[in-house]
Protein backbone atom coordinates (compact mmCIF):
# COMPACT_ATOMS: atom_id res chain seq x y z
CA UNK A 1 0.00 0.00 0.00
CA UNK A 2 0.90 3.43 -0.76
CA UNK A 3 0.06 6.11 1.00
CA UNK A 4 1.06 9.03 -1.15
CA UNK A 5 3.11 8.37 -4.52
CA UNK A 6 4.48 11.33 -6.01
CA UNK A 7 5.45 11.18 -9.83
CA UNK A 8 8.37 13.04 -11.27
CA UNK A 9 7.08 13.21 -14.97
CA UNK A 10 3.62 12.55 -15.92
CA UNK A 11 3.61 11.29 -19.38
CA UNK A 12 3.25 8.26 -20.67
CA UNK A 13 4.91 5.47 -18.39
CA UNK A 14 4.33 7.93 -15.42
CA UNK A 15 0.71 8.69 -15.78
CA UNK A 16 -0.36 5.03 -16.82
CA UNK A 17 1.62 3.88 -13.56
CA UNK A 18 -0.75 6.24 -11.75
CA UNK A 19 -3.81 5.71 -13.72
CA UNK A 20 -2.82 1.32 -12.94
CA UNK A 21 -2.12 2.00 -8.80
CA UNK A 22 -5.12 4.07 -8.39
CA UNK A 23 -7.54 0.94 -10.42
CA UNK A 24 -6.12 -1.11 -8.20
CA UNK A 25 -6.42 0.48 -5.07
CA UNK A 26 -2.90 0.06 -3.57
CA UNK A 27 -2.51 3.55 -3.60
CA UNK A 28 -4.41 6.56 -1.55
CA UNK A 29 -3.23 10.16 -3.23
CA UNK A 30 -1.20 10.67 -6.26
CA UNK A 31 0.98 14.33 -6.26
CA UNK A 32 2.12 15.01 -10.01
CA UNK A 33 5.75 17.09 -10.72
CA UNK A 34 7.61 18.02 -13.81
CA UNK A 35 8.15 21.11 -15.75
CA UNK A 36 5.26 21.64 -17.80
CA UNK A 37 2.57 22.81 -16.03
CA UNK A 38 -0.28 22.22 -18.99
CA UNK A 39 0.69 18.53 -18.72
CA UNK A 40 0.42 18.33 -15.04
CA UNK A 41 -2.81 20.11 -15.45
CA UNK A 42 -4.17 17.90 -17.94
CA UNK A 43 -3.05 14.97 -15.14
CA UNK A 44 -5.50 16.45 -12.63
CA UNK A 45 -8.78 16.86 -15.04
CA UNK A 46 -7.93 13.49 -16.52
CA UNK A 47 -8.03 12.30 -12.30
CA UNK A 48 -4.28 10.52 -13.05
CA UNK A 49 -3.03 12.69 -10.30
CA UNK A 50 -4.80 14.76 -7.41
CA UNK A 51 -2.56 17.77 -7.77
CA UNK A 52 0.39 18.51 -8.60
CA UNK A 53 3.61 20.58 -8.01
CA UNK A 54 6.65 22.55 -10.31
CA UNK A 55 8.49 22.51 -7.38
CA UNK A 56 9.87 18.54 -7.04
CA UNK A 57 11.45 19.08 -3.79
CA UNK A 58 7.96 20.22 -2.25
CA UNK A 59 6.44 17.55 -4.56
CA UNK A 60 8.24 14.93 -2.33
CA UNK A 61 7.58 16.25 0.95
CA UNK A 62 5.63 13.58 2.58
CA UNK A 63 5.58 11.03 -0.22
CA UNK A 64 6.66 7.51 0.84
CA UNK A 65 7.10 5.95 -2.89
CA UNK A 66 8.79 8.20 -5.30
CA UNK A 67 8.96 7.27 -8.69
CA UNK A 68 11.16 9.40 -10.98
CA UNK A 69 9.84 9.27 -14.66
CA UNK A 70 11.66 11.47 -16.96
CA UNK A 71 13.99 11.33 -19.47
CA UNK A 72 17.61 9.63 -18.16
CA UNK A 73 19.32 13.21 -19.28
CA UNK A 74 17.13 14.60 -16.84
CA UNK A 75 17.83 11.94 -13.84
CA UNK A 76 20.41 14.19 -12.12
CA UNK A 77 19.04 17.39 -11.96
CA UNK A 78 15.65 15.43 -10.49
CA UNK A 79 17.88 13.50 -7.74
CA UNK A 80 19.87 16.70 -6.57
CA UNK A 81 16.58 18.71 -6.69
CA UNK A 82 14.95 16.16 -4.32
CA UNK A 83 17.52 15.79 -2.27
CA UNK A 84 16.36 18.47 0.34
CA UNK A 85 12.50 17.38 0.40
CA UNK A 86 12.77 13.28 0.59
CA UNK A 87 11.92 11.70 3.72
CA UNK A 88 14.34 9.48 4.99
CA UNK A 89 12.35 6.77 4.81
CA UNK A 90 11.07 7.24 0.95
CA UNK A 91 11.23 4.75 -1.39
CA UNK A 92 12.71 6.04 -4.53
CA UNK A 93 12.52 4.54 -8.36
CA UNK A 94 12.77 5.30 -11.75
CA UNK A 95 11.24 4.30 -14.87
CA UNK A 96 14.50 4.62 -17.59
CA UNK A 97 15.31 2.59 -20.36
CA UNK A 98 19.13 2.03 -19.31
CA UNK A 99 20.21 1.34 -15.35
CA UNK A 100 23.84 1.37 -14.67
CA UNK A 101 23.92 5.66 -15.76
CA UNK A 102 21.22 6.36 -12.68
CA UNK A 103 23.05 4.67 -10.06
CA UNK A 104 25.88 6.98 -11.39
CA UNK A 105 23.65 9.82 -11.57
CA UNK A 106 22.70 8.86 -7.92
CA UNK A 107 25.79 8.77 -6.44
CA UNK A 108 26.93 11.95 -8.07
CA UNK A 109 23.38 13.45 -6.59
CA UNK A 110 23.34 12.23 -3.28
CA UNK A 111 27.04 11.84 -2.82
CA UNK A 112 26.03 7.71 -2.48
CA UNK A 113 23.43 5.66 -3.68
CA UNK A 114 20.71 5.83 -1.58
CA UNK A 115 20.09 2.37 0.26
CA UNK A 116 16.28 3.52 -1.09
CA UNK A 117 16.56 3.39 -4.79
CA UNK A 118 15.67 0.68 -6.67
CA UNK A 119 16.03 0.94 -10.33
CA UNK A 120 13.64 -0.19 -12.49
CA UNK A 121 13.07 -0.55 -16.21
CA UNK A 122 9.15 -1.38 -16.98
CA UNK A 123 9.27 -3.43 -20.95
CA UNK A 124 6.17 -1.58 -22.03
CA UNK A 125 5.44 1.57 -24.20
CA UNK A 126 4.01 3.18 -27.32
CA UNK A 127 5.21 5.32 -29.81
CA UNK A 128 3.26 8.00 -28.04
CA UNK A 129 4.34 10.52 -25.24
CA UNK A 130 2.21 12.81 -22.35
CA UNK A 131 0.21 11.97 -19.51
CA UNK A 132 -2.93 12.13 -22.92
CA UNK A 133 -1.45 8.91 -24.00
CA UNK A 134 -1.35 6.80 -20.67
CA UNK A 135 -3.57 4.57 -20.33
CA UNK A 136 -3.93 1.70 -16.84
CA UNK A 137 -3.40 -1.79 -18.80
CA UNK A 138 -0.01 -0.24 -19.88
CA UNK A 139 1.54 -2.45 -17.61
CA UNK A 140 -0.72 -5.41 -17.73
CA UNK A 141 1.43 -8.72 -18.42
CA UNK A 142 4.46 -6.69 -19.11
CA UNK A 143 7.88 -7.46 -17.37
CA UNK A 144 9.75 -4.82 -15.30
CA UNK A 145 13.39 -5.17 -14.64
CA UNK A 146 14.53 -4.00 -11.27
CA UNK A 147 18.28 -4.15 -10.77
CA UNK A 148 18.94 -3.33 -7.52
CA UNK A 149 22.20 -3.86 -5.94
CA UNK A 150 24.04 -5.93 -2.95
CA UNK A 151 23.61 -2.46 -1.16
CA UNK A 152 20.01 -1.86 -1.67
CA UNK A 153 17.51 -2.42 1.03
CA UNK A 154 15.70 -5.31 0.64
CA UNK A 155 12.51 -3.91 2.01
CA UNK A 156 12.65 -1.19 -0.72
CA UNK A 157 13.35 -3.82 -3.32
CA UNK A 158 10.14 -5.65 -1.90
CA UNK A 159 8.09 -1.91 -2.19
CA UNK A 160 9.04 -1.44 -5.46
CA UNK A 161 8.22 -5.49 -6.57
CA UNK A 162 4.70 -5.18 -4.98
CA UNK A 163 3.88 -1.73 -6.92
CA UNK A 164 4.44 -3.14 -10.06
CA UNK A 165 2.84 -6.62 -9.46
CA UNK A 166 0.04 -4.18 -8.73
CA UNK A 167 -0.37 -3.07 -12.00
CA UNK A 168 -0.34 -6.53 -13.62
CA UNK A 169 3.11 -6.83 -14.77
CA UNK A 170 5.86 -9.32 -14.09
CA UNK A 171 8.84 -8.03 -12.23
CA UNK A 172 12.07 -9.73 -12.34
CA UNK A 173 16.00 -8.49 -11.03
CA UNK A 174 19.04 -7.99 -13.14
CA UNK A 175 22.50 -7.26 -12.98
CA UNK A 176 22.19 -3.39 -14.48
CA UNK A 177 24.94 -3.69 -16.53
CA UNK A 178 23.11 -7.15 -17.62
CA UNK A 179 19.98 -4.77 -18.46
CA UNK A 180 21.85 -2.14 -20.47
CA UNK A 181 23.10 -4.77 -22.96
CA UNK A 182 20.02 -6.71 -23.45
CA UNK A 183 17.84 -3.52 -23.92
CA UNK A 184 20.83 -2.47 -26.42
CA UNK A 185 19.89 -5.20 -28.14
CA UNK A 186 16.44 -5.55 -28.20
CA UNK A 187 15.57 -1.96 -28.10
CA UNK A 188 18.03 0.85 -28.56
CA UNK A 189 19.57 -0.84 -32.07
CA UNK A 190 16.27 -1.17 -33.18
CA UNK A 191 15.04 2.42 -32.57
CA UNK A 192 18.10 3.77 -34.11
CA UNK A 193 17.71 1.55 -37.22
CA UNK A 194 13.96 2.72 -37.88
CA UNK A 195 14.86 6.65 -37.12
CA UNK A 196 17.99 5.99 -39.42
CA UNK A 197 15.72 4.51 -42.00
CA UNK A 198 13.35 7.30 -41.73
CA UNK A 199 15.87 9.70 -41.51
CA UNK A 200 17.57 8.29 -44.53
CA UNK A 201 14.43 7.79 -46.69
CA UNK A 202 13.74 11.74 -45.90
CA UNK A 203 17.24 12.89 -47.28
CA UNK A 204 16.52 10.89 -50.25
CA UNK A 205 15.02 12.69 -53.52
CA UNK A 206 11.59 12.06 -54.35
CA UNK A 207 10.63 11.64 -50.50
CA UNK A 208 7.06 12.65 -50.77
CA UNK A 209 6.82 9.77 -53.51
CA UNK A 210 8.72 6.80 -51.77
CA UNK A 211 6.90 7.42 -48.52
CA UNK A 212 3.48 7.30 -50.59
CA UNK A 213 4.61 3.64 -51.85
CA UNK A 214 5.16 2.58 -48.69
CA UNK A 215 3.21 -0.62 -47.27
CA UNK A 216 1.89 -2.20 -43.68
CA UNK A 217 5.19 -3.58 -43.43
CA UNK A 218 6.90 -0.42 -43.35
CA UNK A 219 4.11 1.29 -41.21
CA UNK A 220 5.13 -1.11 -38.64
CA UNK A 221 9.03 -1.03 -38.50
CA UNK A 222 8.78 2.22 -38.66
CA UNK A 223 6.37 2.75 -35.80
CA UNK A 224 9.64 3.21 -32.87
CA UNK A 225 10.74 6.49 -34.98
CA UNK A 226 8.09 8.18 -33.90
CA UNK A 227 9.28 7.68 -30.32
CA UNK A 228 10.37 11.00 -27.90
CA UNK A 229 13.15 12.20 -29.62
CA UNK A 230 14.42 13.84 -26.34
CA UNK A 231 13.59 10.59 -24.52
CA UNK A 232 15.31 8.52 -26.92
CA UNK A 233 18.75 10.58 -27.63
CA UNK A 234 19.12 10.88 -24.09
CA UNK A 235 18.85 6.84 -24.23
CA UNK A 236 21.71 6.47 -26.68
CA UNK A 237 23.73 8.88 -24.60
CA UNK A 238 23.10 7.55 -21.75
CA UNK A 239 23.51 3.51 -22.99
CA UNK A 240 26.23 4.68 -25.85
CA UNK A 241 28.75 2.00 -24.84
CA UNK A 242 26.62 -1.19 -24.65
CA UNK A 243 24.69 0.11 -28.16
CA UNK A 244 27.82 0.37 -30.13
CA UNK A 245 28.90 -3.26 -28.98
CA UNK A 246 25.56 -4.44 -30.03
CA UNK A 247 25.99 -2.01 -33.07
CA UNK A 248 29.12 -3.68 -34.20
CA UNK A 249 27.92 -7.04 -34.05
CA UNK A 250 24.86 -5.88 -36.34
CA UNK A 251 27.03 -4.50 -38.85
CA UNK A 252 28.90 -7.56 -39.45
CA UNK A 253 25.38 -8.56 -39.68
CA UNK A 254 24.42 -6.47 -42.29
CA UNK A 255 27.94 -7.19 -44.10
CA UNK A 256 27.27 -10.85 -44.64
CA UNK A 257 24.28 -10.09 -46.31
CA UNK A 258 25.41 -7.62 -48.43
CA UNK A 259 28.19 -9.58 -49.74
CA UNK A 260 26.07 -12.01 -50.51
CA UNK A 261 23.60 -9.86 -52.43
CA UNK A 262 26.48 -8.30 -53.74
CA UNK A 263 28.03 -12.11 -55.17
CA UNK A 264 24.89 -13.20 -56.32
CA UNK A 265 24.85 -16.55 -53.20
CA UNK A 266 21.29 -17.42 -52.52
CA UNK A 267 22.47 -20.07 -50.14
CA UNK A 268 23.73 -17.52 -47.62
CA UNK A 269 20.86 -15.29 -48.15
CA UNK A 270 18.22 -18.19 -47.50
CA UNK A 271 19.94 -19.06 -44.55
CA UNK A 272 19.64 -15.95 -42.81
CA UNK A 273 16.24 -15.15 -43.86
CA UNK A 274 15.26 -18.92 -42.91
CA UNK A 275 17.11 -18.76 -39.36
CA UNK A 276 15.37 -15.25 -39.20
CA UNK A 277 11.84 -16.48 -39.79
CA UNK A 278 12.21 -19.31 -37.31
CA UNK A 279 13.17 -17.30 -34.64
CA UNK A 280 10.73 -14.60 -35.29
CA UNK A 281 8.01 -17.13 -35.46
CA UNK A 282 8.78 -18.56 -32.39
CA UNK A 283 9.44 -15.42 -30.36
CA UNK A 284 5.67 -14.22 -31.56
CA UNK A 285 4.20 -17.74 -30.48
CA UNK A 286 5.91 -17.25 -26.96
CA UNK A 287 5.11 -13.50 -26.57
CA UNK A 288 1.32 -13.75 -26.74
CA UNK A 289 0.54 -13.80 -30.76
CA UNK A 290 0.72 -10.81 -33.22
CA UNK A 291 -2.64 -8.74 -31.98
CA UNK A 292 -1.34 -7.95 -28.33
CA UNK A 293 0.47 -4.89 -27.58
CA UNK B 1 -14.90 -8.44 -66.88
CA UNK B 2 -12.79 -11.24 -66.96
CA UNK B 3 -14.02 -14.75 -67.90
CA UNK B 4 -11.24 -17.13 -67.36
CA UNK B 5 -8.67 -15.98 -64.24
CA UNK B 6 -6.09 -18.17 -64.27
CA UNK B 7 -3.86 -17.44 -61.13
CA UNK B 8 -0.42 -19.21 -60.62
CA UNK B 9 0.63 -19.23 -57.35
CA UNK B 10 -2.92 -19.25 -55.22
CA UNK B 11 -1.10 -18.11 -52.08
CA UNK B 12 -1.69 -14.68 -49.79
CA UNK B 13 -1.51 -12.75 -52.93
CA UNK B 14 -3.13 -15.14 -55.47
CA UNK B 15 -5.47 -16.18 -53.03
CA UNK B 16 -6.58 -12.37 -51.77
CA UNK B 17 -6.98 -11.39 -55.26
CA UNK B 18 -9.42 -14.49 -56.91
CA UNK B 19 -11.26 -13.39 -53.45
CA UNK B 20 -11.50 -9.85 -53.60
CA UNK B 21 -12.39 -10.44 -57.94
CA UNK B 22 -15.06 -12.79 -56.93
CA UNK B 23 -16.67 -10.76 -54.52
CA UNK B 24 -16.63 -7.79 -56.70
CA UNK B 25 -18.35 -9.89 -59.27
CA UNK B 26 -16.14 -9.25 -61.76
CA UNK B 27 -14.73 -12.71 -62.87
CA UNK B 28 -16.99 -16.06 -63.43
CA UNK B 29 -14.33 -18.63 -63.01
CA UNK B 30 -10.94 -18.95 -61.55
CA UNK B 31 -8.58 -22.00 -62.45
CA UNK B 32 -5.56 -21.93 -59.92
CA UNK B 33 -2.33 -23.61 -60.39
CA UNK B 34 1.16 -23.94 -58.84
CA UNK B 35 3.09 -27.05 -57.75
CA UNK B 36 1.79 -27.99 -54.11
CA UNK B 37 -1.53 -29.72 -54.52
CA UNK B 38 -2.42 -29.51 -50.79
CA UNK B 39 -2.54 -25.94 -51.34
CA UNK B 40 -4.69 -26.01 -54.13
CA UNK B 41 -7.10 -28.55 -52.67
CA UNK B 42 -7.42 -26.03 -49.85
CA UNK B 43 -8.29 -23.24 -52.60
CA UNK B 44 -11.04 -25.10 -54.02
CA UNK B 45 -12.19 -26.09 -50.70
CA UNK B 46 -12.35 -22.49 -49.20
CA UNK B 47 -14.42 -21.68 -52.56
CA UNK B 48 -10.98 -19.27 -53.42
CA UNK B 49 -10.66 -21.01 -57.03
CA UNK B 50 -12.96 -23.15 -59.08
CA UNK B 51 -10.89 -25.91 -60.04
CA UNK B 52 -7.07 -26.45 -60.24
CA UNK B 53 -4.10 -27.62 -62.74
CA UNK B 54 -0.88 -29.04 -61.25
CA UNK B 55 0.42 -28.67 -65.22
CA UNK B 56 0.71 -24.79 -66.13
CA UNK B 57 0.11 -24.99 -69.82
CA UNK B 58 -2.89 -26.74 -69.38
CA UNK B 59 -4.41 -24.57 -66.37
CA UNK B 60 -3.81 -20.95 -68.77
CA UNK B 61 -5.82 -22.65 -72.09
CA UNK B 62 -8.89 -21.11 -72.38
CA UNK B 63 -8.29 -17.90 -69.69
CA UNK B 64 -8.27 -14.27 -70.85
CA UNK B 65 -6.27 -13.33 -67.97
CA UNK B 66 -3.37 -15.06 -66.45
CA UNK B 67 -2.16 -13.80 -63.06
CA UNK B 68 1.39 -15.06 -61.68
CA UNK B 69 1.53 -15.08 -58.30
CA UNK B 70 5.11 -16.86 -57.46
CA UNK B 71 8.43 -16.27 -56.12
CA UNK B 72 10.58 -14.18 -58.50
CA UNK B 73 12.77 -17.05 -58.87
CA UNK B 74 10.46 -18.91 -60.22
CA UNK B 75 9.22 -16.44 -63.18
CA UNK B 76 11.26 -17.33 -65.75
CA UNK B 77 9.96 -21.37 -65.50
CA UNK B 78 6.74 -20.26 -64.98
CA UNK B 79 6.57 -17.92 -68.75
CA UNK B 80 8.28 -20.87 -70.39
CA UNK B 81 5.84 -23.71 -69.01
CA UNK B 82 3.10 -21.40 -69.97
CA UNK B 83 4.29 -20.21 -73.84
CA UNK B 84 2.36 -23.25 -75.20
CA UNK B 85 -0.82 -23.17 -73.73
CA UNK B 86 -1.48 -19.22 -73.16
CA UNK B 87 -4.36 -18.02 -75.78
CA UNK B 88 -3.28 -15.74 -78.53
CA UNK B 89 -5.42 -12.99 -76.52
CA UNK B 90 -4.77 -13.54 -72.98
CA UNK B 91 -3.52 -10.47 -70.86
CA UNK B 92 -1.03 -11.60 -68.37
CA UNK B 93 0.43 -9.80 -65.66
CA UNK B 94 2.21 -10.77 -61.95
CA UNK B 95 2.47 -9.38 -58.63
CA UNK B 96 6.14 -9.64 -58.33
CA UNK B 97 7.86 -7.33 -55.78
CA UNK B 98 10.40 -6.31 -57.96
CA UNK B 99 10.14 -5.44 -61.88
CA UNK B 100 12.61 -5.13 -64.54
CA UNK B 101 13.25 -8.83 -63.70
CA UNK B 102 9.91 -9.43 -64.39
CA UNK B 103 10.28 -8.11 -68.25
CA UNK B 104 13.85 -9.75 -68.88
CA UNK B 105 12.36 -13.36 -67.84
CA UNK B 106 9.66 -12.50 -70.06
CA UNK B 107 12.08 -11.97 -72.32
CA UNK B 108 14.28 -15.14 -71.96
CA UNK B 109 10.86 -17.24 -71.64
CA UNK B 110 9.34 -16.24 -75.11
CA UNK B 111 11.61 -14.38 -76.87
CA UNK B 112 10.49 -11.34 -76.34
CA UNK B 113 8.38 -9.37 -74.26
CA UNK B 114 4.27 -9.43 -75.00
CA UNK B 115 2.34 -6.60 -75.60
CA UNK B 116 -0.28 -8.29 -73.74
CA UNK B 117 2.18 -8.80 -70.60
CA UNK B 118 1.20 -5.78 -67.69
CA UNK B 119 4.02 -6.08 -64.64
CA UNK B 120 2.06 -5.07 -61.92
CA UNK B 121 2.94 -4.87 -57.65
CA UNK B 122 0.08 -4.46 -55.13
CA UNK B 123 1.73 -2.82 -52.23
CA UNK B 124 0.00 -4.73 -49.91
CA UNK B 125 0.52 -8.12 -47.71
CA UNK B 126 1.30 -9.56 -44.24
CA UNK B 127 4.00 -11.20 -42.76
CA UNK B 128 1.48 -14.61 -43.60
CA UNK B 129 1.61 -17.10 -46.46
CA UNK B 130 -0.26 -19.41 -48.43
CA UNK B 131 -3.70 -19.52 -49.66
CA UNK B 132 -5.11 -19.71 -45.89
CA UNK B 133 -3.47 -16.44 -44.92
CA UNK B 134 -5.77 -14.78 -47.60
CA UNK B 135 -8.64 -12.66 -47.81
CA UNK B 136 -10.52 -10.03 -50.10
CA UNK B 137 -9.65 -6.97 -48.12
CA UNK B 138 -6.19 -7.30 -48.56
CA UNK B 139 -6.13 -4.53 -51.60
CA UNK B 140 -8.88 -2.12 -50.25
CA UNK B 141 -7.20 1.06 -50.32
CA UNK B 142 -3.38 -0.15 -51.09
CA UNK B 143 -2.05 1.04 -54.51
CA UNK B 144 -0.87 -0.96 -57.31
CA UNK B 145 1.90 -0.41 -59.29
CA UNK B 146 1.72 -1.37 -63.01
CA UNK B 147 5.13 -1.20 -65.29
CA UNK B 148 3.75 -1.22 -68.69
CA UNK B 149 6.86 0.15 -71.29
CA UNK B 150 5.99 1.69 -74.62
CA UNK B 151 5.00 -0.94 -76.40
CA UNK B 152 2.94 -2.68 -74.20
CA UNK B 153 -0.63 -2.89 -75.32
CA UNK B 154 -2.96 -0.16 -73.92
CA UNK B 155 -5.77 -2.21 -73.94
CA UNK B 156 -3.95 -4.85 -71.73
CA UNK B 157 -2.83 -2.23 -69.30
CA UNK B 158 -6.93 -0.87 -69.40
CA UNK B 159 -8.15 -4.40 -68.50
CA UNK B 160 -5.04 -5.48 -65.20
CA UNK B 161 -6.24 -1.35 -64.15
CA UNK B 162 -9.89 -2.46 -64.28
CA UNK B 163 -9.11 -5.89 -62.54
CA UNK B 164 -6.86 -3.80 -59.64
CA UNK B 165 -9.62 -1.46 -59.09
CA UNK B 166 -12.08 -3.94 -58.67
CA UNK B 167 -10.33 -5.09 -55.68
CA UNK B 168 -10.68 -1.75 -54.15
CA UNK B 169 -6.79 -0.61 -55.17
CA UNK B 170 -5.59 2.88 -56.30
CA UNK B 171 -3.68 2.02 -59.82
CA UNK B 172 -0.82 3.73 -60.54
CA UNK B 173 2.03 3.62 -63.31
CA UNK B 174 5.49 3.78 -63.25
CA UNK B 175 8.68 3.08 -65.12
CA UNK B 176 10.08 -0.16 -63.88
CA UNK B 177 13.64 0.79 -62.63
CA UNK B 178 11.94 3.59 -60.61
CA UNK B 179 9.62 0.96 -59.20
CA UNK B 180 12.30 -1.14 -57.94
CA UNK B 181 14.36 1.67 -56.25
CA UNK B 182 11.32 2.79 -54.89
CA UNK B 183 10.55 -0.83 -53.14
CA UNK B 184 14.14 -1.05 -52.90
CA UNK B 185 13.74 1.97 -50.57
CA UNK B 186 10.48 0.98 -48.37
CA UNK B 187 10.25 -2.07 -48.03
CA UNK B 188 13.46 -4.28 -49.54
CA UNK B 189 16.18 -2.24 -47.08
CA UNK B 190 13.70 -3.05 -44.12
CA UNK B 191 13.14 -6.60 -44.56
CA UNK B 192 16.72 -6.88 -44.92
CA UNK B 193 17.08 -4.80 -41.53
CA UNK B 194 14.75 -7.28 -39.62
CA UNK B 195 15.70 -10.58 -41.05
CA UNK B 196 19.41 -9.18 -39.92
CA UNK B 197 18.69 -7.82 -36.54
CA UNK B 198 16.83 -11.27 -35.65
CA UNK B 199 19.31 -13.35 -36.91
CA UNK B 200 22.07 -11.49 -35.65
CA UNK B 201 19.87 -11.45 -31.85
CA UNK B 202 19.73 -15.53 -32.76
CA UNK B 203 23.56 -16.20 -32.45
CA UNK B 204 24.10 -14.02 -29.59
CA UNK B 205 24.70 -15.55 -26.33
CA UNK B 206 21.88 -15.75 -23.83
CA UNK B 207 19.31 -15.12 -26.92
CA UNK B 208 16.27 -16.71 -25.24
CA UNK B 209 16.66 -14.37 -22.63
CA UNK B 210 17.07 -11.63 -25.18
CA UNK B 211 13.88 -12.31 -26.65
CA UNK B 212 11.97 -12.31 -23.45
CA UNK B 213 12.73 -8.97 -22.35
CA UNK B 214 11.64 -7.58 -26.29
CA UNK B 215 8.58 -5.44 -25.98
CA UNK B 216 6.19 -4.12 -28.42
CA UNK B 217 8.34 -2.12 -30.28
CA UNK B 218 10.80 -4.99 -30.97
CA UNK B 219 7.51 -7.03 -31.98
CA UNK B 220 6.21 -4.03 -34.55
CA UNK B 221 10.14 -3.09 -35.93
CA UNK B 222 10.65 -6.97 -36.33
CA UNK B 223 7.48 -9.11 -37.72
CA UNK B 224 8.69 -8.49 -41.45
CA UNK B 225 11.11 -10.73 -40.76
CA UNK B 226 8.37 -13.94 -39.91
CA UNK B 227 7.58 -12.89 -44.44
CA UNK B 228 8.40 -16.09 -46.59
CA UNK B 229 12.14 -16.67 -46.67
CA UNK B 230 11.56 -18.11 -50.46
CA UNK B 231 9.67 -14.83 -51.87
CA UNK B 232 12.29 -12.96 -49.96
CA UNK B 233 15.45 -14.15 -50.74
CA UNK B 234 14.40 -14.25 -54.60
CA UNK B 235 13.26 -9.95 -54.08
CA UNK B 236 17.12 -9.73 -52.52
CA UNK B 237 18.44 -11.50 -55.81
CA UNK B 238 16.16 -9.93 -58.13
CA UNK B 239 16.56 -6.50 -56.85
CA UNK B 240 20.09 -6.51 -55.58
CA UNK B 241 21.30 -3.74 -57.53
CA UNK B 242 19.07 -0.70 -56.01
CA UNK B 243 19.11 -2.61 -52.49
CA UNK B 244 22.97 -2.26 -52.77
CA UNK B 245 22.52 1.44 -53.42
CA UNK B 246 19.98 2.14 -50.85
CA UNK B 247 22.31 0.00 -48.26
CA UNK B 248 25.14 2.07 -49.19
CA UNK B 249 23.50 5.34 -48.22
CA UNK B 250 21.64 3.76 -45.15
CA UNK B 251 25.25 2.73 -44.22
CA UNK B 252 26.47 6.27 -44.46
CA UNK B 253 23.24 7.45 -42.44
CA UNK B 254 24.08 4.79 -39.32
CA UNK B 255 27.65 5.89 -39.91
CA UNK B 256 26.77 9.19 -39.02
CA UNK B 257 24.72 8.24 -35.53
CA UNK B 258 27.48 5.55 -34.36
CA UNK B 259 29.98 8.09 -35.02
CA UNK B 260 27.86 10.90 -32.93
CA UNK B 261 27.38 8.33 -30.31
CA UNK B 262 31.12 7.85 -29.79
CA UNK B 263 31.62 11.01 -29.58
CA UNK B 264 28.93 11.67 -27.14
CA UNK B 265 27.42 14.37 -30.01
CA UNK B 266 23.95 14.95 -28.51
CA UNK B 267 23.32 17.52 -30.75
CA UNK B 268 23.51 15.17 -33.68
CA UNK B 269 21.68 12.39 -32.18
CA UNK B 270 18.79 14.95 -31.89
CA UNK B 271 19.14 16.03 -35.03
CA UNK B 272 18.52 12.94 -36.69
CA UNK B 273 15.76 11.79 -34.27
CA UNK B 274 13.66 15.24 -34.51
CA UNK B 275 13.48 15.15 -38.49
CA UNK B 276 12.80 11.30 -38.15
CA UNK B 277 10.01 11.85 -35.97
CA UNK B 278 8.69 14.78 -37.67
CA UNK B 279 8.75 12.46 -41.41
CA UNK B 280 7.11 9.26 -39.75
CA UNK B 281 4.58 10.92 -38.21
CA UNK B 282 3.24 13.40 -41.26
CA UNK B 283 3.24 9.81 -43.04
CA UNK B 284 1.40 7.80 -40.46
CA UNK B 285 -1.19 11.37 -40.70
CA UNK B 286 -1.16 11.07 -44.33
CA UNK B 287 -1.72 7.10 -44.65
CA UNK B 288 -4.58 7.18 -42.22
CA UNK B 289 -3.61 6.37 -38.94
CA UNK B 290 -1.97 3.98 -37.41
CA UNK B 291 -4.52 1.59 -36.75
CA UNK B 292 -5.10 0.33 -40.40
CA UNK B 293 -3.09 -2.84 -41.75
Amino acid sequence: MIRRLCIIGVGLIGGSLARALRKAKVCDYVVGAGRNPDNLRKGVELGVIDHYELDTARAVEGADVVVVAVPLGAMEAVFKAISDGLEPDAVITDVGSAKRIVTTAARSAFGAVPRNLVPGHPIAGTEKSGVTASFESLFRNRQVILTPDSETSPIAVERVRRMWEATGATVVEMDADHHDEVLAATSHLPHILAYSLVDMLGRTEGQNEIFRYAAGGFRDFTRIASSDPQMWHDIFIANGEAILGVLESFERELGTIIAAIRAGDGETIKDVLVRAKTLRDRYAANSGGENEG
